[in-house]
């Protein structure tokens, strides 16, 4: 999906809602273990429910892996139905990859074509040559990790060099010469408050993933505020409280009731910024 | 495998050589081809034959997830093949995880539980809590990107902040409150050459895991010498100069060649550091 059919989509939709899907055993409705599949028929449940609400899915590989090779048969599974019934949605494989150019293009291969997203997230750490590969898939966009949501973003990417720049600012800037604004993308914590508008500084046009509002705890109307571009600018992640928004039989309704509830307020920053009328 | 062990086979084989396991389907021999499990039989061939004279195996999961779910089925049988045949090699998954605490228990659940890794690469960026569940599994190690051997590793980790101090060098001095010289490795490029020695300054203790022999053109003189301790404290890594010795029928013999030559080239370096007589 190129840049702009996602600005398509967001106005249209009337949302920038990415669901991020991490299904957690514990945390599963219980009925669903009757099931022969219980882990592919609650991801594809919260799918088709919230689907109208939002523009991206975001698989996370890790909380696939955990279930061995029967999860990744899940996730694979998974990505396939996404990308065959919900081609306007972008899916955005959650892999935060990270190697030297040789495993990186292995790493790209497997996400783009293997699992058929559109979109997959990669780490700065090990620099161009292990980013490059993902960017070299023609259509596919690359979600490069700048300030994340965590605790611990502040032990590495906070420090500042010698000229004051701070590490995620390094690397939104000198990543900006490997990829444009059609093939690059940040990850941007929303728990930052007003950093984001720091990153605007560097990045204004790139797209920014942006997790951390609902159980991480970040404000929609902070990232709007100094995130959002003319273009929206913004994908706003939401997983645990849309997927477990409730644990009984009327789990997927109640993440569609949610994932609804976020897609209003979404709507209403959109007009506020005057991105849609 | 706990340190004191590590110590121990590394003095009794006189090696500390680790043998990267990254299969490429275009070199793998052809012949193998005709057989049921062309992947599964070249590297339990090339375990069998290499094992003598080197302490750990080091299978990189992103060349198994090239080839999708099949090669993911063939990852996790190899590492239990290793696991129940070799428990006196230490077996490390390539996998340069980070993510978030509560993703990355999932990944550390993963490569320790269903795959039976004792160490996992993993990446810092993201700082204390997505290292932190790694180091939670006792008697496993967390081998913590620092200093790469690839060219993109001067885009950010040689950076210096205020007081001088560069990006690899705060990660090990920081990541050292989180782990101890039994649970915690760093990955230190042999292609830095001096740098070595000043990883050691702030990292006197820890084993380093060095990829950049072979293949990546560093020297293994200049490995010693910079960071060779009272304990050896390397693991030194080759791929593809023993996987890919011969691309003929004798290329587990080949591969055995090359590993046995590096293996005295160690024994050589450990007599003359003073650690075997």
């Amino acid at each position: 999906m190129n840049r702009q059919k996602l600005i398509e989509i967001i106005k249209e939709r009337r949302s920038f809602l990415c669901v991020g899907i991490d299904p957690d055993a514990a945390k599963i409705p219980q009925h669903l273990n009757q099931n022969e599949q219980p882990l592919f028929d609650f991801c594809k449940e919260i799918v088709s429910q919230t689907a109208p609400f939002c523009v991206a899915f975001k698989p996370n590989i890790a909380f696939f892996e955990q279930f061995g090779l029967d999860g990744l048969a899940t996730l694979d599974k998974l990505m396939k139905f996404i990308h065959q019934n919900y081609p306007d949605h972008l899916l955005l494989l959650d892999a935060k990859r990270g190697d030297i150019g040789n495993t990186a293009a292995k790493y790209a291969h497997f996400a783009f074509n293997e699992l058929s997203a559109d979109a997959c997230t990669v780490a700065p750490y090990m620099g161009e040559d292990s980013v490059k590969p993902f960017l070299d898939y023609e259509g596919k966009w690359t979600v490069l990790l700048a300030l994340t949501s965590n605790k611990g973003s502040h032990d590495f990417q906070m420090t500042a060099d010698e000229k004051g720049e701070r590490l995620f600012e390094r690397v939104l800037r000198i990543s900006q010469t490997w990829g444009t604004t059609d093939n690059l993308m940040f990850v941007v914590g929303a728990t930052q408050g007003s950093l984001i508008g720091d990153v605007r500084k560097i990045a204004p046009e790139h797209f920014l993933l942006v997790p951390g509002i609902g159980a991480q705890g970040g404000s929609l109307s902070d990232v709007c505020e100094h995130g959002m571009t003319k273009d929206c600018g913004l994908l706003v992640n939401a997983s645990r409280s849309i997927l477990y928004a409730s644990n009984g039989e009327d789990f997927a309704a109640a993440a569609a009731n949610e994932a609804n509830r976020v897609q209003q307020q979404m709507e209403e920053q959109l007009r506020l910024h005057g991105i849609i009328a």
